[in-house]
């Protein structure tokens, strides 16, 4: 499929043009021929003989830029000055920074925020850590840690180049949680020392949100952490994904008229996201799962491709003990979860799935099947693309589950508030407006981390999460250090 | 010496007052005989009978604090409906917070700063390492590193209790230097889990500031980080003390007419600040240093009280091999750099310095001799206290030293480059300011960090630790990926 134009690639050419009649005419022609998407035209200097402008041009890719460039160099009369990636340009420096809450422009300002005052605040939290919540920003910040092994479909890319990945993460945290994130790239792949290194920083964090790292390693350090830390660990790929993904079939099932109890499931890819999925879908009452990875459906004692992990996964699905591949837990099923690679599921396979099929093909940018070509065989389609209907985007997600969490101070992000998260979610689309292309909410709907947040408090309040017991007021001298 | 009210130990006393003619008059002359010092009244409501009113008073202690209200509280027709105290109030929920640089709001700007866009920075960063410096926050950001065990006076309260200093640090390090630094309080002690923690933690980070870590443990991490990481490791508390004091040392000299290499030195307290101070002094040329510790001189084979770093230290000093107590060094010295303890300094020793004595008293918050008591022998003297001349603040150099690295890219913080900073702040105070009550700038003087950090990114060129070569520019296409 060719790729469109997108803001993504979108460049910027500064050129000097020669003040004649049609000029601006023949270079706009010259982009449009190419396939570029002309956005802003800019008039930068106008000189007797000699215009300056900018023209903002959308490419589909790196090299149909270039192509570009060069079909604008060639035209008489045109020169291109300088040629700007407006991507690159917003990366200049890093996309986060560091803000105080007030400044400090006196020496009042200077001796409460630092020395002397800060001393007995320093002193009111170790006489009682609990209130290094209420005192530091430990309160309101999570550090997005990664290794850099599986960053988006990009793989191992080591942790520098992570970092862009785990910024814009920050970003969304501010932006739809109000949650202070920092990204913590690790210069380590040995699960011990990532392990050693997220407790060893935990005390400033009021969580931790693991990102891009791969399984099978990312299962044993998030068990890990949760059974040394007291603040919630979340892995973003695995637990994110799988609420979101909830959230769509439980919605998707009320088109379809099925009972979640009832449905058999495939579960196309058995990585972080696919395990995480099925877990939730389990918890849900979902009884009929089979898992397929490279070496076909996972069943306990598999003589190949299996680990610890696997096999635990192994042990919780597949019931009617299904051999083989992907063809055999496609007959009949009502579910297909597709957390693989880009064009894995054959059209033939999709038309043997029961009536009502409901088909998410995650794999991104290229889903394991296009939905131009599900669509015949699928009565409800969704996928990881922003330009399709039912975009699964973990930004529905981890936003509104780490807001909750830190509201209520939970100790650990439990089964329980990431179901109400699903719920919260999918209840945002109410019955009038539910139908098959809009099974779950725009990634841009601010209701949605509200309402996530709501959910996961409750939920965490009901399970014994939750360590804030009275809402926020401010600090009396009476307790020297405020217990809120 | 009995403590000054202070805006440090700052109460806001909400109070019901009946509505007769004097209350007020009553209420301000009882706080006034407890020695409080009233700042602003504020009128929160008014009714018939009964008016509301916050009163806020500097302290000079809890325990003042708490005095007052007690005598406000029996003071008829008055009640006190609240007390806030502005320190806390101004801690709750952290003094610093993560900033996105440009917003969220369409899907343009999401795949420009996330996904799919965000892909090609990373490969770009994944093809040269280096780029990191230019596209991400790793160009502007700096780790304030502690494992909370010698936090100002108040030893080691651990990693929580240290936030809010490390907080403070984060503001000061924006506020003076435009540096995004971000506090890591680390849940261990351990030399190698630091170390190991730090190295794996770099890559996001363009430097790192070690802070209130322990002697000698600080040495050792230091010397480790330094070894291992391409970034610039500095330890605040030994050369941000050092950089500063060295700079009073320069100025005090011209006002004594003496010259470094001249001058008998003694160094009380040889801990983090007193190892740099001498090391910088051994730097600049001056031959004469006896450093004392609780067990007296330093010298080479001392039976007791000695490590490793303290050998090292022994080797480089004491040339005329004095052994015994604080006496036999002050006999005669021309400067004393005090790093130690309170009331530790007898006068009958400063008596015994030569003539035109530099006194540096800098045990914080109570000097190792209180300012009136050595004025009539002491020429210069210095403290690290804001409410007498000549304060000795670190404040003077670590934004500006980082904010030079920073520029420049610096691989390491060189003793060139710390000297540099030295004599930077040394030349803000010009030959006509200059004066013993005027050695060194005001922490407020917003040149000093620019001068400073001009003069760190010259000495990094001049000594090739610089790794920038040009000036910013925008990303051009061609590069794909900006090597600026």
């Amino acid at each position: 499929m060719a790729a469109t134009p997108s803001a993504s690639y979108s460049l910027t050419l500064r050129l000097e043009i020669e003040n004649n009649p049609g000029m601006l005419g023949r270079i706009t022609s010259a982009i449009g021929e190419e396939g570029g998407d002309i956005g802003a035209i800019d008039l930068v200097r106008a000189g007797r003989n000699m215009l300056v402008r900018d023209i903002t041009v959308n490419a589909s890719s790196d090299a149909h830029g270039q192509q570009i460039v060069r079909r604008v160099e060639q035209l008489p009369g045109a020169k291109v000055v300088n040629v700007s990636d407006r991507t690159f340009l917003l990366h200049l420096g890093g996309k986060i920074e560091i803000q105080s809450k007030f400044p400090l422009k006196t020496r009042d300002d200077l001796s409460r925020a630092y020395t002397p005052g800060v001393a007995r605040v320093c002193m009111a939290i170790h006489e009682d850590k609990s209130k290094a919540f209420s005192l530091t920003i430990k309160r309101n910040t999570v550090a997005v840690v990664t290794d850099g092994t599986a960053v988006l479909g990009l793989g191992d890319i080591g942790p520098e180049a992570a970092a862009p990945v785990m910024e814009g993460k920050a970003m969304l945290f501010k932006e739809f949680g109000q949650v202070d994130a920092f990204p913590i790239c690790l210069a380590t792949k040995d699960v011990d020392q990532i392990v050693a290194t997220c407790t060893a920083i935990a005390p400033i964090f009021g969580g931790i949100n693991l990102e891009d790292i791969s399984a099978p390693r990312c299962f044993e350090i998030e068990e890990r952490l949760k059974a040394t830390l007291d603040i919630p660990v979340f892995h973003d790929d695995q637990h994110g994904t799988a609420i979101v993904v909830m959230a769509a079939v439980f919605n998707a099932l009320k088109i379809v008229g099925k009972r979640i109890e009832d449905i058999k499931v495939v579960v196309h890819g058995v990585g972080a996201a696919g395990t995480a999925c099925t877990h939730m879908l389990l918890a849900a009452g979902t009884r009929d799962i089979i898992g397929f990875d490279r070496t076909g459906a996972v069943y306990p004692g598999r003589p190949a491709g299996m680990n610890r992990y696997k096999e635990g996964f192994a042990e919780r699905t597949n019931p009617r003990r299904v051999v083989g591949g992907l063809e055999k837990g496609m007959e009949g099923a009502d579910l297909y979860l597709g957390l693989s690679g880009p064009d894995t599921l054959p059209v033939d396979l999709l038309k043997r799935m029961a009536p009502g099929a409901i088909v998410f093909a995650m794999a991104n940018p290229t889903p394991e099947i296009m939905p131009e070509i599900a669509a015949p065989y699928a009565t409800v389609m969704a996928t990881g693309r922003s330009d399709y209907p039912n975009q699964i985007n973990n930004v529905l997600a981890f936003p509104g589950v780490f807001r909750g969490a830190l509201n209520c101070r939970a100790k650990q992000i439990n089964e329980e508030m990431k179901l109400a998260a699903a719920h919260a979610i999918a209840d945002i689309v109410n019955e009038q407006e539910l139908q098959p292309d809009y099974i779950i909410p725009s990634v841009f709907n601010r209701s949605v981390a509200d309402a996530v947040a709501r959910a996961v408090a409750e939920a965490a309040y009901a399970t014994g999460e939750a360590r804030r017991e009275t809402p926020e007021h401010a600090h009396e001298m009476q307790t020297s250090g405020g217990d809120e």
